[in-house]
């Protein structure tokens, strides 16, 4: 079984699950279109692939860990497309949550979600409570205050913010409880694993950043060009496009090398190269410059 | 050192704890403001009250227990304010959290607010992993799916449905958590303790309800006439004013008669009787009927 399928399997057992008998429908509707509108299960997927490396001895437990991940981003997901942040009309081609179901119901189907990712966890791990606590305490750094993904979001909202701090916030953080979890849900020490989770999460920061100027609506899925519409900050704006591509394959190989010998350790180097490619395809950026030859020719800013 | 006292020093205490250093200023500024605008505290209250009269032996597991239902109550009230919902500019004589940090920091104190609930059980649990399961799976019951308060306020969305158990949901379910969690965090059996919180919790929905009714908005300190204004289902509407007020006061004497043997029973029983007289205030009802002849002489229909 791949491990999207996996993915996709635990979520669909896990969700049923923890939604339970008797919730108002339409809350339950809005929560499963949040979930089950075709997301990349990169989270989930790259928590399995770190248990996998460490053992996976308790997969049932992993399988939990790796939904309430999930659960969590689509949660977050869900409050960032609402008027009050990108007000977004789209998401992976479909109509967003509060466009489908109403404001008040994303906002609840949101909320709903945070909650129920610990449920998840609470329900798959009353065997091993030790396990458990840890792993409830990973998510919880991995999305709270100080340097989780609300907080992250929240710098949009500062006056000023460093470009480096909001992205490992906004998107970083529950990428390194990803790969932590993976080792947390079979008894290891996840240290070793946070840096493959740092790395991959700026990646994909940066990877976000080039998608919003390079790409149309119809690939992304979402609206384009959100970043200078809303100000926020931006690798492509700071480093320059030509110098966030660079930015972006430096990220990937440094995530690559972080890997810690272990077992599969070809198959999670190819988890990050297959990311990779589908973030930032090669020929995407090259039909852009065709397309835009200044920027191409623009002199490149470095990384700071 | 009185339970309010006690309510307030922890609050004051684990919020910091939680918020740790390094989160964005104004994020952090809007969670304060959530939680420190002058709440009755009653859900750690009684939280307290119930471990009291458990031993409470472990008081500083029962202090952080109480402080996460709180955040939670206090969580739902940011986003219940906000313009999907309520759209109140003012709680507790104050400007709500959006009018004063603006949508997008409200949208992110109430999802801060729910994962530092998680947190302060985390952080004051570790020594104890049994216990802080059970108090995680008490708090997540009655906040999230399928009967907890975020199902009990998305019944407002859904088509139809059934008074009592919106009541239950919306405000009993959470009441339910703070008396469970009393005894959980003693090492006690929580059964006996849910009746107490379940009739307290009706009551106090049926103490809004009346109170949007006969209260003005200084006395409020936020607007009156919200329900018939959304549509909301109100026990004043189904029952009459002086049928919801009899209910009222029928759901508070059984939770006094629901209080199991125990220490301080009387205290208990004192706490109930003081937050009834607080919630719907005998000379606000009277004041009301004398300026308002016709509803005092309304038949009274009876409670179903």
């Amino acid at each position: 079984m791949s491990l999207m399928t996996r993915a996709e399997h635990a979520l669909s057992a896990h969700f049923e699950q923890a939604a339970g008998t008797g919730a108002p429908s339409r809350l339950v509707a809005a929560m499963r279109h949040a979930v089950f509108s075709g997301g990349a299960r990169i989270r989930p997927q790259l928590c399995m692939a770190v248990a996998t490396a460490c053992g996976d001895n308790a997969p049932q437990l992993t399988n939990a860990a790796a939904v309430s991940l999930e659960l969590m981003h689509c949660a977050s997901l869900v409050h960032d497309d609402m008027p009050a942040f990108d007000n977004a009309d789209t998401r992976r081609g479909l109509p967003t949550v509060h466009k489908a179901f109403g404001e008040p119901l994303a906002l609840l189907a949101g909320d709903g979600l945070i909650v129920m990712a610990y449920r998840v966890l609470l329900q798959a791990g009353v065997q091993q409570p030790e396990r458990l606590v840890a792993l409830m305490d990973n998510l919880t750094t991995g999305v709270g205050l100080p340097h989780g993904i609300v907080a992250g979001q929240a710098w949009e909202c500062e006056t000023s913010a460093d470009l480096g701090q909001y992205q490992r916030a906004k998107t970083g953080a529950l990428f390194v409880s990803a790969t932590c979890a993976g080792a947390l849900s079979c008894g290891v020490a996840p240290e070793p694993w946070a840096f493959l989770g740092q790395y991959l999460g700026e990646a994909y920061q940066v990877a976000d950043d080039i998608r919003d100027v390079i790409a149309d609506a119809a690939t992304l899925g979402k609206p384009a060009g959100q970043d200078t519409l809303h100000a926020r900050p931006s690798s492509a704006q700071a480093l320059g496009l030509t110098g966030a591509i660079a930015h972006f394959d430096h990220l990937i190989d440094q995530a690559a090398a972080s890997i810690p010998a272990c077992f599969h350790r070809d198959m999670l180097c190819q988890l990050v190269q297959h990311e990779a490619e589908r973030l930032v395809p090669k020929a995407m950026c090259e039909g852009y410059f065709k397309a835009h030859p200044k920027v191409a020719a623009a002199p490149m800013n470095a990384p700071h």
